[in-house]
């Protein structure tokens, strides 16, 4: 049997997700290694030799020691081409650019306001932290004129890549789910019609509600 | 022949900047397209089509549109893989597993502070905008810890994903040429010796001294 490959980090992290979320999709064996945060273990010289930034995930298999969630999930594609969900990362250099794009903008447009809405409603009350109206205003702003985006794009195609679910949709769904359990911004995606109907498909995949049951292990 | 690719947008523009150097490393054809920022040509129908953020740069080959600068170097450097430098994105998993790693930790951890920074330090003057001294201090802070991973990481290898200039890299050129022109950012770079030497490398390749060189055109 192949050697697991393996996650370090705390599932209910976005960060960790996404990369779980891919490894399921693709059927992988998975080691999920804990990281204790709250003691600042992600801040330890040990921790930072595999993840230099002191972040999680850290992620490793046979021969190779990775960070970087997108680029965990890319290697985890193409490592693992012919297990699992075959079409993920596409099948064509064409499909690959299309998968490509989109996850660079939920990197680079999506991420950025929304994970700080995350932390702001779901992560800050948890830590018994003040929520910061002001950021809270702002990054709603924000998140609102991508999402306009993808309202129009999610009319033209039933994905964002095309017509396939993909690694670019998949990168969505952690921030996303956070953000569907706070009223203020479920009502964001609910109230785009076409965003609302791929939510419900991209959540609705067996792979993420495993990731979503990993959450409440402790 | 074959027929140039387009690539939309001023060679100011640092994701511009990105795009060109790229295609100047893998020595493909291409066509410049002006469109005018000042006028909000970027916010017009018909550049959403191909850019639904409004912003530059767009790109034309063949039979695809993208956006998106680092998707767009990923896909120029699959297309024409044996054309111009063949090591750019790697050649084997492993290398290019590396390279998707640093270039995502460009675009998550070394963008957003030092993308802020060359707004404040080089644009808004040239807009007459006034600079934020908070904005700047807070990036600056930012900034600093991400080039002390660098600084690390560049004692163990030449360049960031290993010992060959790759993709990683040159995405890190844009912004960093912008900073090398203000006295308080420089210092930034010169004060570190690995990012001093690895900066002094990158930015003396041939395909960066003619993105220079294309930024002073009209
Ligand atoms: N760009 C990184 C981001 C990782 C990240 O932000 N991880 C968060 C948890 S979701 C973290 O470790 N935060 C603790 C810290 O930054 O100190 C990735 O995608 O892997
Ligand atoms: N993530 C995009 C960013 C593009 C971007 O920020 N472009 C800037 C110029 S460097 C722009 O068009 N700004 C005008 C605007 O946002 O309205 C990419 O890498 O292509």
């Amino acid at each position: 049997m192949a050697t697991p490959v393996k996650v370090y980090g705390p599932p209910i992290s976005t960060a960790v997700s996404r990369v779980l979320a891919c490894i399921l999709e693709k059927d992988v064996q998975f080691q999920l290694i804990p990281v204790n945060m709250s003691k600042g273990e992600h801040k330890k010289p040990d921790f930072l030799k595999i993840q230099p930034f002191g972040q999680v995930p850290a992620f490793q298999d046979d021969n190779i020691s990775l960070f970087e969630s997108r680029a965990i999930c890319r290697y985890i594609c193409e490592k693992y081409a012919d297990k699992g969900n075959k079409g993920l990362y596409g099948t064509n250099p064409l499909a690959r650019a299309s998968i490509d794009q989109w996850l660079e903008a939920e990197g680079q447009s999506f991420n950025p306001p929304s994970s700080a809405l995350v932390f702001q409603l779901a992560f800050a009350p948890r830590m018994k932290l003040k929520q910061d109206q002001v950021v809270i205003k702002q990054n709603e702003e924000k998140l609102r004129k991508v999402l306009d985006i993808y309202e129009k794009r999610l009319g033209d195609s039933q994905f964002l890549a095309g017509d396939e679910f993909s690694l670019a949709d998949l990168s969505h769904l952690p921030n996303s789910h956070y953000l569907m359990s706070a009223a203020d911004t479920r009502d964001l995606f609910t109230s785009r019609k076409n965003v609302e109907r791929w939510w419900d498909e991209i959540s609705s995949r067996d792979s993420w509600k495993k990731v979503v049951e990993l959450h409440k292990s402790p």
